[in-house]
């Protein structure tokens, strides 16, 4: 057996304890790597998906995105982009659920799978049953190069985040959202919506996110305190809005995984319907990014269970004005990077889940239950 | 201050020892009033939704479905029945959410808000936001005559559960869901695309409903043996697929809200990209309503954690073959209903709350921290 020694390279630790924490950390490489052909290329060329991009490109009306896990989320966010910025209607549905019901198919709009390993096997039935409706406008974003998702499609868009060993995904997820990033340009762009302005604007915030992201990482200290705090709770609750409630789907998942601690994400609005009644000391709530108009919001609505100890945590903008006070904790961005902000809110939650798993002493890279790609149903 | 004897009749608990009990129990009128115009007409007239449905309904090419909590759910159960029956492309969207960010407008969207009280906030705000976009074709569905949104909303249909006291919602719940029913058979064929014999068919499963709710609430035996495994769990997962997959949902929003235990619900085909690691002996597992091929991956996927002690409750269909074993016990529902499946498996799901939160002492008719009607952010 040949094993090449960029693999051996690829399996080895350095200076971490888990390839988690490799792999969290190697996001500001892995994102440079997945923006490169952008950047060099100093714009959003749709030959970026393919030969047959541009004709496919013109002819859609809509978007559909289908997914599981990580890559879900992934596409929740893309959902917030694609509408806002390239004004396609899109649709975000879990690739186990789309392909067992009875949809109404659309040839005009563009499938987009999103798989980190390309074999998921629900996201490959989900893409066969769509080309059986006649939806052969598809596009596949993963990072395993001629694996059986983007053979079967049309278009392809690679994210070169390297092989990820942990369970737990992390620099798969904010690639995928570069991806998307782009995809949405791209499609702005090919229909004539996006001014120069605005493509300089968001060949900017490419262009700093990688920097930006290593800015992130340097709050680990400050994460690995509040990890104290979470690692002997059993419940979380992760709340966001709008582009960056996926970001605290994301977080939710990432502490279930890794920690086996029961987090829940709602969306902030949704928290007065049912979630309040169960937020008491034993359960920390985890507020993702929000501006503060919105943290007011959540504050008032916390009010009556802060009598019961509740604790809040919040990881703002860099611009936030909201300030600590009892019982409420604040972690404040770096830097601010508009529109790319669900990525740079994405490592804080990693690095929560990550050092409080460390500190539960869980199997970090292998989690129990939990296999890398699901390949079965 | 006059209070008129209805009123004052149904503040009367009888029987019952909460509210929430006498609401449950009364489905069967409430489900048989709410029905009535369609049964008495003997076919979905249009005229049901008001005099300018006709013209409204020839005119939309899609629907966007807007609400909160409970009642966001039953908007998740219709987008089945309106893409696979009426052939309609249907997106569901949290109120808080939409109002807040830049979508796709479409006029010629039929915009549908579900709200029991007709004045929860956020959804009178989102049709608010979607009328200043241009969306003017807008239907309410409503239990409270004359209330804010209905006023608001070009057509409207109103369910006649009658006063809702209980916070957990129930009659509400599933009388909005058989309007939904009935809006998705009209559009079917105002359209064209429903038979004869399907119209037949799902007025047959209308007349029928009643009775199978009244046969499901005699399951209360059974469900509350089942509710002493859960009064002493601080967790529950509920796993739903397809048309259920809302229901668990419901579920899950359920025992939260009244018995304080952190219930979360997964499509059952997510179970592996995440949620597996939590289930063991403090984390039992409700399967709602499957048919027996996905009971057979589900348990497969249990088998993992039936080691750690995990437990299995199922509510079945009638026609299931699925057998009770080490560790997963099955109460099969009492009737099939077919394409009104959600409604029925609406009942258990409601008095294994109901009795769970009842053995935990917690006050079922006011959770703590939560409001009747969310007239607030």
């Amino acid at each position: 057996v040949h094993v090449s020694d960029v693999s051996l390279a690829s399996l080895e630790l350095g200076p971490y304890s888990h390839f988690m924490q490799k792999e969290i950390h190697e996001q500001p490489r892995a994102l440079t790597d997945s923006i490169e052909a952008v950047i060099d290329s100093n714009g959003f060329d749709v030959e970026l998906f393919g030969d047959e991009a541009a004709g496919t490109f013109r002819d859609i009306d809509s978007i559909l995105i289908l997914a599981a896990g990580t890559s879900y989320y992934a596409g929740l966010t893309a959902k917030y982009w694609l509408e806002s910025i390239a004004g396609l209607p899109t649709s975000v549905e879990i690739a186990s659920e789309y392909r067992y019901r009875v949809s109404v198919p659309n040839p005009r709009q563009l499938i987009v799978t999103i798989s980190q390993s390309g074999e998921t096997l629900d996201t490959m039935e989900a893409l066969k049953h769509a080309k059986s409706l006649g939806q052969t406008q598809t596009l596949s974003i993963c990072n395993v190069q001629e694996s059986a998702i983007p053979r079967a499609s049309k278009l392809v868009f690679y994210t070169r985040a390297g092989a990820e060993i942990g369970v737990a995904s992390t620099k798969a997820f904010t690639t995928q959202l570069v991806a998307l990033f782009i995809l949405t340009a791209t499609l702005a762009k090919q229909r004539g919506v996006l001014s120069q302005a605005q493509e300089h604007e968001m060949l900017e915030a490419l262009r700093q996110i990688p920097a930006s992201v290593q800015h992130a990482l340097n709050l680990e200290p400050q994460i690995r305190e509040w990890a104290k705090a979470f690692a002997n709770k059993q419940h979380a609750l992760f709340l966001g809005r709008g582009i960056h409630y996926p970001i605290a789907l994301e977080g939710a998942l990432k502490l279930k995984e890794i920690s086996y601690i029961h987090a829940e994400a709602y969306p902030a609005g949704e928290l007065k319907h049912g979630p309040l009644a169960l937020v008491d000391e034993n359960m920390p709530v985890v507020v993702i990014a929000p501006n503060d108009a919105l943290l007011e919001k959540v504050k008032s609505n916390m009010q009556e269970v802060r009598a019961r100890g509740g604790q809040v945590y919040v990881f703002a903008d860099l611009d936030s004005h909201f300030g600590e006070s009892e019982g409420v904790h604040v972690i404040r961005t770096p830097r601010h990077v508009g529109l790319l902000s669900p990525i740079l809110h994405s490592i804080p939650v990693q690095l929560l889940a990550y050092h409080t798993a460390l500190l539960k002493g869980t199997d970090v890279d292998k989690p129990r239950n939990l296999a890398k790609s699901v390949t079965v149903e």
